[in-house]
Formats: C-alpha cells, structure tokens, sequence
C-alpha cells in the first residue's frame, strides 16, 4: 500500500456498515484526520491519538479556524516526544466531532439536511471502531501505540479492550474508566445550558440560520473550570482586577478570572458546534468499560499484551489519580505490563496539554523502551 | 421596650440612612426578619442568624413558597442546638435578598418601578450594617450570638469586624474571609447563564413579565455541584439510572444524578429572583475582609473580646478546612478566644444544613459555655 496522504477526508463504511452501540449503521460516513511523519515499510510505526472532547485532528499544525497553534504542537514534531522522524502520527476527528468527520452539524445524506438531533447517540466505542475502520483503510494492522488524554484517554481503553492485537502500546492520560456522578453532573450543566439557549431551536440550529453561541460558552465555562485546579486559577488570577484600580460596582469583569472564562466561552464558540458538545459529552457520560464485562474492570484486558502506560496528575479534580489507579489494579489483575506515574503538577486536568517537562520525560521513556521491543530504530544521533 | 413581633417586616433608614460601600445611601428600605423565642428582660440572650445565598429568613418554620420545612429546622426550636426556651433568635432576609427585604425585585419608591439593576451593588458589609439597624430597632444593643454557614458566615466575620462590641460569641460556619479565583469562577459561571437568558432582558424581566427561569435553573444547577461532594455523589447517585434498566440513547436524564440537578434547578426558579443572585454572588465576590485592614487578616479583629468558635468540613471543597483556618490563625494572632473544629463529613459543603451529630455536638457544646459566660440560665432539666 501507499503512503497515506495528509490532512485527507475518507468515506466509510460502505463495505462493511458502522454497527453503532445504539443499534443504528452507518454505510457511508466521512472521517476527518492529520497525519505526522511518514509510515515505514513494515508499517509498523504508527501512532494513533485520540483527541478529548474539544480537541481536533490538528494536533501539530496551525487550527484552520483559530489560526493558534495545534493542541498538542509541544509533543509532536521532529524529535519531540511523539518523534515525527521515527513515527507516523495520525489523529481523526472524532466520531461526533465538528470538525470534518460525521456529526451532528454534517448533512444527513438521507435527508439532505443537517443531522442535528437526528444523529444517532454515539459512545466511546463507536469513535474506536471508527477509528479502527480508518486504520484499515490506511493498511495499519497493528499501531505501535494509541494514546490520548481525557476522553481521549477513554478511548485508548476502549482500543486495548477491542482491538488488543491491534495495539502495541497504550498511553491513556489524565482518564477514567467510567464517568462518575460529578463527571456526569458537570456534562450536564453544559447540555442543559445549551438546551436552555432558545437559538438552539430543539438541535434544528442550522436550519433556522442560528447558533446557540451563549449557551455553549456558559457550558464552556463551567467546564473549563474543571481542567484548572484551584490552586491554579488561585496563582494565575487570585482576586486580581482586570484593567481597573477597584471594583466597579456592577457586573463587568472586574476580575481577571472572570474575563479570562468569558474569553474562553466567546471564543470557544467560534470553532465549536453546540450538538456535537451534547453528543460527546453524552459518550462520555455514557462510558463505563467494565459494564460490558459484568462489572468487573479487569475483565476488558483480560489475556492482553499490550504494553500499558498510565499517567495521571496530582492536581487533576476532573479525572483525579484514584481513578487512574483504578485502571492499574484492572491491569495488574490480569499480570498486563503496566507502568504507572503520577505526575506533580499543579495545573489541574489540563496538565496533558501543558509543559510539564517530567510527564514528557516519562512518556517519551515508556516510547524508547517500547520502540525498542518493537524492533523500531532508534532517535537518531543515539 | 417591649417584645418583637414574629415575622415582621421593618421599615429602616428615615432617621440615619444606610450609607452602602458602593456611596448610595438608602433612607427608607425595608427588612424582612422572622424570630423564635422570647428575648430576656435584659436582651442579652439574642441569636442572630446570617443565612446563606439562597436562604431567608424561614429558618424553623414552613417556607411560604414552597411548604418545606426551615431551612434549619435541625437547629433552632425548643430544646435543640438553638434552643428557643433559651435563646431569641431573629433571622433577617438579607440586603439585595428577594423574600421582603429591599432587593432588585422590590419597588422602588423613586421611580414605582422595580429597581432591577438599578439597585446598588451591594457588599457583605452592608448586609451586616442593614442587619445592625435591625438590632437598633429592636432593641438588641448587644447580641449573645451571631452565626451563619457559607455566605452567611462570612457576615459573621463581618459583625465580628465591624461592630465587636456588639457581638459576644461568633460562630461562621464552613466559610472564607475571602473569595477566591475558584469561588469566582462558578459565580461568574451562574451570572453568565442568567445574563444570558433573553427573558433576562437586561435586568428588567418584570416590565416584560418575563423571568429569566432557563438560565436560573443552569446557574443553580452548576452551584448546587459544588455544594456536595465528589464522595457524596458517587454514594447517593454514583452511576444509577432514573426509572430505566438501560441508557435511553438520548438526551433524556437517564442518571439520576442528572435528573436530581434537574430538579433542583427547576425548583429553586420557584423561589428565587433571578437578580437577587446576581446581587449576592457578587458581594459574595467582592468579599475580601483583609483588604480594609491593610492586608492582614489579623487587623480586622484587633482588640476583639468576642468568643470565636469556627467550623469547617472535611469534604467541604467550596469553602475548605483550609480558608477558615486562615481565619483561626488570624484570630490567633490576636489572641482572641477561639475555638476550632474540623468536622468530619461527607456530605461537602452542604453539611452545614444537614444532620451531622458532631457538628450540632460542638456548636452546643460551643453554646453552653457561652451562655454560662454571659450570665444566661441553664438548659432547662440540667
């Protein structure tokens, strides 16, 4: 086979429909992705990374709509961490997203119109197998590695529990193996606050020419306080003023914590669609692995030989450690070879997308080992 | 003097008006109080209760709106932690409240219209000033007790500071002497949906015969996550379904966690003014007790003869152990008399209102050596 072409669009399933968790199919859906690198002969170098629920595919390049950086740029690139001299890198949209791949703001086919509402509710599983539809289009058996962070990280367990021949390594960051009552809870503050935006019109946005802009950057906001921890926002913000000597005695922004949120909701909902923020958010409420397996968490990995590297972060309150640990025990139980880190931070959930040099280090080290076992060559000048 | 009337409402400020942080003066407003127990022939054995955001002054008896029992009905009533054949206790619906007391939602006489956002933006220590007339009124010079959990304890702080001599025991509970990035940030989220609610109407949603209930109900919904635990929730909802055996594919509330957020937003839009909580979050915002006495906590209780006896939650993570023992150590500084207790809970910041023995055990404890202090009798059988 050839070499895969970047920043390409592939229509699906016409072979072999998506049979979705919820019983529908789809025969004929497109998935957007980027690719990083170059796939080797044995194609046998390939990275898979699964983006979190406002990701994207542009994970290393210029976002088409913002214009900044890719949300990863700091771990993919020529002899970063994900070392685009030795890997193939390859990141879709997801299954529900907004940007390229189907969802809810694409056009039903059958119908002509936007999907809105009418898209089928997806899970976790049915991004994977999506996933797993594009590896084979691109003729990658057997990835070296999938990894992602948040409901990414949810993903690359569901990879392991699906598809463990298919994946060598495994790099889940910063996850969990189930949404919890507060996970869930949070989630539904956004939907119900994008629901309770009129121009959303019942999911039907599209057709009457409108966008349920606030309802979506107050979902945004209250989620974005989620990926900080409070120490964070307390050394970044504390009671600081924004741009005036004293309180105004009224509800401008006075404090910088509140500019900032306002800005991350007014500028989230330029390059963010209201719908695809309720279907994933739906997914991931929806996901809890051990479900399919009588409750027990171990039973998804039963048998496996992936190599597995967990990290989570010390001041992350959204997927804290004790969840990631979880995930550990599920492994250890079934003897998997597991390697376990928490990294200190103090940056909260968003610590995966950030500069933190030791969760680097340790990433990058499980990599050289399992490049080693894979047979890969080395970085080079090593 | 003679007796208080039971749920009363007061008209204030024509003789000395009520000069507000923000400069207006208000020469005629109206407090809204209710009281349990007969004061002494020496007034000395007054407790004033500080309710919280969302509280009023229906503290042991049936709220008019919703029939439900006081908000704390647990504490105050004959023989219990308040006990009523001891202690007065008065409760005032605080400034910028929406049950009788002056607030955005009362006329004003100036105009005949509502006051909406025309209302002076209001701080902590006005509430406790407009509280400080109150007392004039009834004749209550010096108060055995003050107290109040949350919001509420933060006006404790307040009296403490402001009028020392007038308090002989405070008792703030699971509170902050300041707000922080964190607490900000979910009041801005709450402001935000309501402001974003087009039946909002900038304020002015009474001339339009509107109430803005969609963003309410999303800005209580996000608050009431941070008033419970992470514990909590996963132990009383964890992942349950809501009359279902299974996941409805949909955006339904299938988890009980979702339909109980649910319920407690579309409740809460019965009772409450939209622009009352935009009143009171943001003096609960602005509220930085240190910040008049030059930055040290300390100055604000220099001198101070009043008994301090603090309590914090374990699983409180909105107001945590943390903030009030900086608060402690404030006192400390002064050698004030101070007790301080971290109650062990699950139950996060709500514990205050609920039935947690060793909490009622302290605060009673806390009480009757006050009372001793004070000269006032026994409980009745000791």
């Amino acid at each position: 086979m050839s070499q895969p072409l970047p920043g390409y669009r592939v229509r699906l399933g016409h072979e072999t429909p998506l049979r979705l968790d919820c019983g529908v199919e789809l025969s004929d859906f497109t998935v957007a992705y980027q690719t990083y690198g170059r796939l080797n002969a044995a194609r046998s170098n390939a990275i898979l990374i699964c983006h979190a629920l406002t990701g994207d595919q542009y994970v290393a390049e210029p976002h088409p709509v913002t214009g900044k950086e890719g949300w990863w740029h700091m771990m993919v690139g020529p002899g970063k961490v994900l070392d685009t001299d030795r890997y193939f890198v390859v990141c879709p949209n997801i299954l529900g997203g907004c940007m390229g791949t189907i969802g809810p703001k694409e056009i039903n086919p059958a119908t002509g119109k936007p999907w809105g509402l009418t898209f089928p509710v997806i899970s976790i599983a049915d991004m994977v197998r999506a996933q797993a539809m594009l590896m084979d289009h691109l003729g990658i058996d057997n990835l070296f590695a999938v990894t992602g962070g948040s409901i990414g990280g949810m993903q690359v367990l569901e990879w392991a529990a699906l598809y463990p021949a298919r994946v060598f390594a495994a790099v889940p960051i910063a996850t969990a193996a189930h949404h919890t009552a507060q996970n869930i809870a949070f989630h539904e503050v956004g939907r119900q606050a994008i629901m309770a935006d009129p121009d959303w019109h019942g999911g039907d946005y599209q057709a009457h020419g409108a966008r349920p802009h606030r309802g979506l950057a107050v979902a945004r906001m209250a989620a974005h306080i989620t990926y900080l921890s409070e120490k964070a926002l307390q050394e970044k913000f504390g009671r600081k003023l924004q741009n005036r000597a004293a309180v105004s005695w009224g509800f401008d922004a006075d404090f910088q914590v509140e500019s900032y949120l306002r800005h991350q909701g007014s500028t989230f909902v330029d390059r963010f669609d209201a719908n695809s923020y309720l279907y994933i958010t739906r997914a991931a409420d929806y996901f809890d692995l051990a479900e399919r397996y009588g409750g027990v968490l171990a039973h998804a990995f039963r048998g496996t030989a992936t190599r597995f590297c967990l990290m989570s972060f010390t001041s992350d309150w959204l997927y804290p450690t004790e969840e990631n640990r979880k995930i550990m025990h599920a492994l250890n139980a079934v003897a998997a070879n597991v390697s376990f880190a928490e990294i200190v931070s103090d940056n909260g959930h968003d610590s995966f997308l950030l500069d933190e040099p030791e969760f680097h280090r340790v990433f990058e080290g499980f990599l050289d080992g399992a490049a080693e076992h894979r047979g890969l060559p080395r970085k080079s000048g090593q």
